[in-house]
C-alpha cells in the first residue's frame, strides 16, 4: 500500500502543509476549525506521523502498554515479549496502570496517547468496543486477552474457552463433582462479553453441564487478586455443600484461595484441590507448586508487539489470533479422597 | 519564591520570547546555537514550563517512574504509594523498566523525558550521580533507594544499614553464627555505592564483625531475582561449611532461595533459616511466610511523590528523608538445631 503523506493529509483538508505540521506539533496559532479539519482529513486517510520524524528530531519514540495492574505475575511475560520483539526497533516501552474501571483506563489509555506513543497494547481493556475503536482511530491498537471482532483494531488472545475446558476435564477426571469457580467481575456497569474473564466463566459452566455435572457449577464472582481468590472461598465454604475442587480463574486468586484453605484448616490437595490459570511463575514456585494453564505469556506479547509494528508500519486490515493453551498439573490438584 | 516565566528565559538567553517558546515546543526552524543558548538559560534560571500549560492545551500531564523490572513484588507497593499522593493532581503515572544495566536504564529514562512528564521518581537507578543531576537539570527527580546527597536531586530511601543490622541480629539471637548473604550486582562497571543492595551488603559484614560473627561472614554475589537467589544457594552450599541461616538481601531472592534448598532437601527452618527484604505480599504469603524487613513501600511512594510535586512546583533546595525500617518474623527462621 502508499503511506499517506503529509501532503496528502494538507490536500485533502484543503490547508497548507505547514498548517498540518503544526497541528501534528499541537503548536500555537492553529485555529479550532483548521484543527478540527486536519484532525478528521487524518483520520479519513488513516494518516500516521511517521516514526523516523520524531527520530530525526532526537526523541525516542514509545510504544504503550495498558496493564490493569501491576501485580499480577502473568503480565511481565506479556511485558517481556513486547519488548523482545521489538528490540533493535529503536522503540522504548512505557506502562500505564488501567486500574479497576473504566474510568481510571480511560484516563491511563490517555495519558499515553497525549505522549505521542507510536501504538498501544492493551491489555484485558474493561473499555466497550466502541471507546477501543475511537482510541484506534488515533493510533496503532492490538488488544491482547479479549477476543473482540473488530475493524478498527487486532486482537491476541488466548483460547480461554480450551483453557477452562481443560481445568474441568482435569479435575473431574480426579473424580471431583462439586466443581466451583472463581470468577472475576470489576465494574458494576457490565463488562464485555469478549473479556477474558467472561468467556472462562461461561466456558467453566458450559464444561460442567457437558459432563453432567450443571447441578453442581457454583461461580463466586469476586475479582482476579489475592484478595478476591481469598473472599471466593470464603462465599463457597459457606454453601450447604461446598466444593471439593476450586478453578480459580487466575494465579493471583488460586493463591488468596490458598491461603483462605489453609486458615479455614482444610488441605490442600487432601480436603480440597486448586487450580489456578496463567502459569505465571508464581504457580511454578517450590512453595506453591499450583496446577495452572500455560497461556503462554510471552508468545502473546510478541505477537501483540508484531501486529503493532505490522499497522505502524501501515497495514490496515484487522488479525485476530488465538493461542493454544496447555495444562499443567502440579501438586495442588489430586483425587477426591 | 517568585515563578521563573519565559520571560525571564528570553530575557537571559537574549532572544525572543516565541524563540524559547519554539525551543520548548522542539518546533523546527530552530538553530542549534539558539537552541543551545535557550536551554543554558533555562537551566542557569531553573524554568519549568508550567504544566497547567499542557492541560489547557487538552494534553494530560504525567509524572514517570522508573522501576527496574515488573516482576520484583515490592515495586507496586512503591507504585501505589506515589498514585495515592498524586490523586487528584491530575497527574497519571507512566511507568518504564531501567532493565539490567545503565544503558538501557538511561533509554528507559530518556523514553520518559521524551514524553515530556512533568517529573520522575527514579527506582533504584544504577546510573552515576553525575547522570542523574544532568537528568535532573531537564525535569525534576526524587531517586528511590539510594542514599545519593545530591544538590540538583532528592532522595528517599529505606535506612538499610538498620534493616540489614535487624536481620543479622534477629539470626544470631536464635543462635546462628554461620550467617550468611545473598547480595546483588548487575553491571559489571560498577555500580554506585550509595545503591541499597552494596549498603545492605556492607551493613551486613559490619553486623556481622559487631557480633564476633566476622570470619562466619559470606557472601553470594547474584542478583536479586528468584533465579539470583536460587544461585546464591547454589554458591553457598558448595562452600566447607555451609551457613545453617541466608539472608537474602530481596524477598524475591529469597523466595529462589527456599526452592534451591527444597530441591537441596534441606527443610526450612529445621535446617536452614531463611530471611528476606522488603516484606511484599509474597513474603506474606501463608504458603511461604518468610521472615522479611518492612520498608514500609507505600509509605516510601507517598514521600516520593510528595516531594516530586514540591519540586514541580518549585522547590529547589534538596530533601533527603530516610524511612526506618522494621523486622516482621514469620515461620522461615528458627533457633539454630
Amino acid at each position: 500500500m502508499t503511506r499517506v503523506t503529509i501532503a496528502d493529509v494538507a490536500l485533502h483538508a484543503q490547508v497548507s502543509r505547514s498548517a498540518v505540521s503544526k497541528v501534528l506539533r499541537d503548536a500555537y496559532g492553529v485555529s479550532p476549525s483548521m484543527r478540527a479539519r486536519v484532525l478528521a482529513a487524518i483520520d479519513e486517510l488513516g494518516y500516521r506521523p511517521h516514526v523516523a520524524a520524531r527520530a530525526l528530531r532526537g526523541h525516542t519514540s514509545t510504544l504503550g502498554v495498558l496493564l490493569p495492574d501491576l501485580r499480577n505475575p502473568f503480565f511481565p511475560d506479556l511485558v517481556d515479549g513486547v519488548v523482545e520483539e521489538i528490540a533493535g526497533t529503536g522503540y522504548e516501552v512505557v506502562i500505564s496502570q488501567g486500574g479497576r474501571g473504566p474510568a481510571s483506563e480511560s484516563r491511563a489509555i490517555h495519558a499515553l496517547i497525549d505522549q505521542s506513543v507510536g501504538g498501544i497494547v492493551l491489555v484485558a481493556p474493561l473499555s466497550p468496543q466502541s471507546d477501543l475503536e475511537a482510541i484506534a482511530a488515533t493510533v496503532p491498537v492490538v488488544v491482547l486477552g479479549r477476543h473482540d471482532r473488530s475493524p478498527r483494531y487486532d486482537a491476541v488472545f488466548d483460547d480461554d474457552e480450551v483453557g477452562a475446558e481443560l481445568v474441568v476435564e482435569h479435575l473431574a477426571g480426579l473424580g471431583h463433582r462439586r466443581i466451583a469457580h472463581i470468577a472475576h467481575r470489576d465494574s458494576s456497569r457490565g463488562e464485555p462479553a469478549t473479556l477474558l474473564q467472561a468467556i472462562r466463566a461461561r466456558a467453566y459452566e458450559r464444561a460442567m453441564v457437558r459432563l453432567g455435572l450443571g447441578e453442581h457449577a457454583d461461580i463466586a464472582w469476586t475479582t482476579y487478586t489475592e484478595e478476591g481468590g481469598h473472599k471466593g472461598v470464603g462465599e463457597l465454604l459457606s454453601r450447604p455443600e461446598p466444593p471439593t475442587a476450586i478453578f480459580a480463574g487466575a494465579d493471583l486468586a488460586a493463591i488468596g484461595a490458598l491461603a483462605a484453605l489453609r486458615e479455614a484448616g482444610l488441605a490442600v490437595p487432601d480436603d480440597v484441590s486448586v487450580a489456578g490459570y496463567d502459569n505465571s511463575w508464581l504457580a511454578a514456585l517450590a512453595h506453591i507448586s499450583l496446577t495452572s494453564v500455560d497461556q503462554s505469556g510471552v508468545t502473546m506479547g510478541r505477537t501483540a508487539g508484531r501486529l503493532l509494528l505490522e499497522r505502524i508500519g501501515g497495514r490496515t486490515a484487522s488479525a485476530r489470533i488465538s493461542i493454544t493453551p496447555t495444562l499443567v498439573p502440579r501438586r495442588t490438584t489430586a483425587a477426591v479422597s
